[in-house]
C-alpha cells in the first residue's frame, strides 16, 4: 500500500505492507485526510518526528471485532490511551502519560491507504455527512475544548485572535453558541468566511494597536508570540486568555501586568469528539468554504507544499 | 512631621507638613509599618516611583467624619477606588482603572508620621491584637486572594514555591485551611517557621530538579523567572499554577507544554481584608517569627538596607 513518509523536513511516498491489526484495534481505509498546522510543524522538526503523519481523517472500517462497524464511515480520537491509569479512569485519556498519538507520537498516522486505531477511539459518522465536512471533526473538537474547560457565561463578548484554520473554526463555533465573537486577523478573504456566519471581523495589520483591556474572554489562535502578548493586553482585569495555538515556543511574557490585572491563562489542546458531533453538520460553521484544495494521496508532497502557502486554508488528501 | 522619601534608589527623610484631609478621608497616625518586597522594587525603579512609600501599616485614627472611629487602631485597603465605575460597582475596586494606590501609585504612602486614606478603606482591628501581627493584615489578604480566585477542593495537596515573606504566609495560611502544603525553598531557617505550623518542607538548591507533573495546584511565590518555569513543570496536566510573585518582568515561557498539558496560569495580586481578618489572630500562622527587626521611622534608610539583606524576613518601622 501507499504511505506518506515525513523525515528531516521532506515529504515522500513509500510502499509499505498493510499494518497488522492488534487486539482491540480496527483496520481502517483512508477516505480523506486533512493537513493540520501540527503536520507542518512536524515537518519543521517538532517532536523530532519521523514516520507517517496524519491525524485528521475520515475512514472506512475494513476489519474489526465488532462486525456491525465493518463498512461504516468513521472519524477517530487521536490519543491512544492506556485505559489503566488515573487519567484514563477520570475520562481524561487525552492526558494519559502512557499515550501514543496518531501520526504525532509513536503511532503511525492516517496519511496511508490503511492504518489502525483502537475500536474504542472510533466515532461512526452520519451517512449523509459530506466527507469534506466530516474531516473537520478533530479540529472542531479542539475548538469545542474551550467550552469544556472554561464555562463562559451566555451571550458574552469573546475576542478571537487569528484567522487561520483553527481561528476560523473557533470563531464560527462560538458565534453559533450565541456568544458575540469579535475576530481579529490579517486576511480579508479568510475573515470573510466568518463574517458570513455573523462574526464581527476586524482586519488588522502586523504591529497595529489592538483594543487594550476590552474583553473578559480572549482566545489566541494566532500561533505567534506576538498574538499571545496581544491577547494578554486585550484582556480586562480578572479576564481569561485561552491559548489555543499549537505551538509558540519560548515566548517572553511580561508577567507583571498579568499579575496586577489578575489575568488567567488557560492552555487548551484537543477535545472530545462527542462535543463536536452535534455541530459538524451545522451550516453556521462554513466548513466547505475552508477547503482550499484536495489532492490524491500520491501527490502528498504537493499537498504539503500547498498547505504551507500563505493564505491557504485546509488542504485535503485522498 | 517626619516623612520617608524614596527617589532614584535612595531612601531619605524629610520634614513635611501634616497632610490635609480631603472629604471622606481619615487622618491617620502611623503606629507601625512593614517593608514589603514591592517597596524594595519601587526603590529599584519599578513604576518610576518618587515619593513616600509604604502600604503595610497599623495606624491610629486622629481625625475623621465618623467620630466613633477616632482613637481606633486600623489597617487599610491600599487601593483608592473611584466608586463610580463598573469595577467598583462589582465590588472589585482593587481593579478600578481610575484607582490610586497607597504608597505605590499617585498617593503618598504610610511611611510618615501622618497620612490619609478614605474612611471606607479602614478596618478596625481587635484591641488585643499585637501590632507586630496586625501589620501583616495586608500581605495576609494577598495570600487569601488565592482562595478568593481559585476554589481549591478541600484537602488537596498544594506545592508552594519560595520561602520569602509571601511564600511563608501562603504556606501557613493554606495549611491552616486544611490543605496538604508542600513548600519548596532554599533557606532552612525560613522553611523551619512553616514546618512548625505543620507544612511539609523541602530545601532545594538553586538549579536542583523539582518533582515534575506532581501537583494539581502550584503557587509560585519565588519572584524569579526560574520559579515560574519550575511551577509550570511541577503542575500535572489540567493543573493550575497561581502566580503570586510581585514581579517577574519579561519571562521567556515555553508555552508548548502549557498547551499540551492544558495548564491554567492565574495571576493573583492583593486581596480583601475581610478574608484575612479571621486569620490574623490564628497561632497557626506564626507571624511573630517572621519579624526580623524593628527600627524607628527616623532610621528608615537602615531599615530598608536591612530588609534587602539576604535571609531577612519582615522589617518593621515605627
Amino acid at each position: 500500500m501507499l504511505a506518506v513518509h515525513l523525515e528531516g523536513g521532506l515529504v515522500s511516498l513509500r510502499e509499505a505492507p498493510v499494518p497488522a491489526r492488534p487486539d482491540g484495534f480496527a483496520l481502517l481505509r483512508l477516505l480523506v485526510g486533512g493537513i493540520c498546522n501540527t503536520d507542518l510543524e512536524l515537518q519543521g522538526g517538532y517532536y523530532g518526528f519521523a514516520g507517517t503523519p496524519g491525524h485528521e481523517f475520515v475512514a472506512e472500517v475494513v476489519e474489526t471485532d465488532t462486525r456491525s462497524l465493518i463498512g461504516k464511515r468513521v472519524a477517530g480520537e487521536i490519543n491512544l490511551a492506556c485505559e489503566q491509569c488515573d487519567w484514563c479512569r477520570r475520562g481524561l485519556g487525552r492526558h494519559c502519560p502512557n499515550r501514543t498519538v496518531l501520526g504525532i507520537v509513536r503511532h503511525p498516522g492516517a496519511f496511508e491507504e490503511f492504518f489502525t486505531l483502537p475500536e474504542r477511539n472510533l466515532h461512526v459518522l452520519p451517512e449523509d455527512l459530506p466527507l469534506q465536512r466530516a474531516v473537520f471533526l478533530e479540529p472542531l473538537a479542539a475548538a469545542c475544548e474551550i467550552l469544556d474547560q472554561v464555562p463562559i457565561p451566555e451571550g458574552e463578548a469573546i475576542a478571537v485572535l487569528g484567522d487561520g484554520k483553527l481561528g476560523l473554526l473557533i470563531a464560527m463555533l462560538l458565534q453559533a453558541h450565541g456568544y458575540r465573537v469579535h475576530q481579529f486577523g490579517r486576511h480579508a478573504s479568510k475573515l470573510a468566511i466568518c463574517a458570513r456566519s455573523g462574526v464581527a471581523i476586524e482586519r488588522v495589520d502586523r504591529g497595529a494597536a489592538l483594543p487594550a483591556a476590552e474583553y473578559d474572554w480572549v482566545v489566541d489562535a494566532t500561533g505567534s508570540a506576538e498574538g499571545l502578548r496581544s491577547a494578554a493586553v486585550m484582556a480586562r482585569p480578572r479576564g481569561t486568555v485561552i491559548l489555543k495555538s499549537t505551538i509558540h515556543g519560548a515566548v517572553p511574557i511580561d508577567t507583571a501586568p498579568m499579575i496586577v490585572n489578575e489575568i488567567t491563562l488557560v492552555g487548551s489542546r484537543c477535545g472530545r469528539f462527542e462535543a463536536a458531533l452535534p455541530w459538524i453538520g451545522s451550516p453556521a460553521i462554513r466548513l466547505e468554504e475552508m477547503v482550499s484544495a484536495r489532492f490524491p494521496l500520491a501527490d502528498a508532497p504537493a499537498a504539503f507544499a500547498r498547505a504551507a502557502e500563505l493564505g491557504v486554508l485546509k488542504v485535503l488528501m485522498g
